[in-house]
């Protein structure tokens, strides 16, 4: 383990696994300024110690998850969202969250923004899932849940509370840090407007407004297929735009997962029209990108071509 | 600009401008006990203000590029090498970096590991590059660089210096702070053991070596395809491995960039034959994964039956 030694404004807590690698040792500080919704105030109820990549992930499945006000379930796996699905029901939720790619589960952090049931706690079970975080546990659920003794399970003290402070975000670099303000855990979604000349049906606002929140979790370039309140396909982590379209295409057709009349919500400015182009023709009907760029009247141009309906959303969510 | 106040350890430095995002404000830190060769350690000789994502990339390009020994030229997008050339000069060493995809040089950060002589400056200015880091800038260099008001030089003050400290890295939790041992800045290419009936050849060692060290600064999972001192293709930042390895020889097979008789480094161990069996079929002939795992009979038994020489470097680099 790893320990630097307390300080006015952090105290140094237990992590004793490694870090990402089995070579590099591995600490877990807490701020002394905590609030009640922050992640670190949890409590584990079940399940081996948390190791440094499951917290990581964590961080990413519960800001995602929180952002939604309907039942939700978010898989996430190398610190992405790579499964979304909201419903009735959480064991809905995790049934379309799990369409994209079944295999998400493995080694993946799943987080849901309801209480845990016995129909959904049979699910994780059965599906060897490693960490579940939730605003809390039911009690049937929770005996079905200890059957699993590698499944960690979350609470966290309390779920979503609203808070106003400051919060920060690090990355290291050789000799310093660089330090900015934390996006918002709930993005506003009031900020839009319609550029072209058909407007988003209420179910295509839906599915628009689905897929900017998950972008906004995953890394840049980052792009979210939505349809019926789930994810039908993503791509991320990519160096090149056209690319991570192309890839998140690619792996839902693999899976016989048709894009007909999907939404495509991008965490960048479209850069070239090939991305319009290359949506329009796997069948999505309606596109949000965050800022006008100088490419702006051809990227509505070619919206309009396609009868896509295009809103600017005003709000670019990159993040490396 | 978001000021934090300094401390005992650390003290603002300017930082103009915003965060990943606009709605981000920002700031960097300088840490008082720097070494230098540290990236922060450096002297701006032309174009504009660094960015927060500017300096994100740089750290991932520095450390990249001192890697190697021989010339080398490491191109960095979005946190990810995405293009590596090794030559006799850095011109060559560009050209090498750029077959994978030429538009990888739009916003992305330049680093090489010998100064930046007069033949390479036309390059970076012809090519409109934002960022260059060097270890140092001949006269004539310099003076084609100034050319493009765009371009900002970076001169590390002490390139590769070797340094023994601790470095740490940081990942913001909410409500906390994770905090691990970095990697050391230069791999040991001494750790590996053959594990398949055919040994490598030493054109294919070289590829697996250039191959690892792309993958150690890369997002998981990452594959790198490495031949004749470049890399071919790479795939980065998926949640399924073996999507991050069919990507990677998607996009190379687009590009008309045969994989035959390339090497194959994956920054953790295989988690399916599968992934052996599309290396192979691609071209690859030799591979490089960190740790014997339990499916390590499975791995060896499908790399003998095609052929491959195996490597298990004991050294995962996984990074999210």
């Amino acid at each position: 383990m790893l320990i630097l030694g307390d300080s006015a404004t952090s105290r140094a807590e237990s992590l004793s696994t490694y870090g990402e690698n089995p070579h590099q040792k591995a600490a877990l500080y807490r701020k002394l300024d905590t609030d009640p919704d922050d992640l670190i105030n949890n409590e584990q109820h079940s399940g081996k110690e948390l190791s440094f990549k499951n917290i990581a992930n964590m961080d990413c499945a519960y800001d995602l998850a929180r952002e939604f006000s309907t039942p939700a379930c978010v898989v996430v796996n190398h610190n992405n969202p790579c499964g979304v699905g909201l419903a009735k029901t959480l064991s809905q939720a995790y049934e379309k969250a799990l369409l994209i790619d079944p295999a998400i589960v493995l080694d993946s952090v799943i987080a849901v923004n309801r209480p845990v049931d016995a129909e959904f706690a049979h699910l994780l079970v059965d599906n060897a899932v490693k960490v579940v975080i939730a605003p809390s546990f039911l009690a049937d659920a929770f005996v079905i849940c200890k059957k699993s003794k590698h499944l960690r399970l979350i609470k966290i003290l309390k779920w979503g509370y609203k808070t106003e402070k400051l919060n920060l975000d690090y990355k290291s670099i050789g000799g310093g840090l660089l330090v900015q303000e934390k996006s918002p855990c709930r993005m506003p979604s009031d900020q839009a407007n319609v550029v072209t000349e058909r407007k988003p049906a209420p179910n295509e606002l839906r599915s628009l407004d689905l897929g900017r929140r998950v972008v906004k979790h995953a890394k840049s370039y980052a792009v979210a297929f939505a349809r019926n309140n789930h994810i039908v396909a993503i791509g991320v982590g990519q160096p090149n735009q056209t690319h991570a379209i192309e890839f998140a295409i690619h792996k839902a057709l693999r899976r016989n997962l048709s894009l007909k009349g999907t939404a495509l919500a991008s965490d960048d400015s479209f850069l070239s029209r090939d991305c319009i182009d290359i949506a329009a023709q796997a069948g999505v009907t309606a596109v949000v990108q965050p800022l006008p760029n100088k490419r702006d009247k051809k990227m509505i141009q070619a919206a309009d071509q396609h009868n896509l309906a295009m809103i600017f959303s005003h709000t670019r969510h990159y993040c490396q």
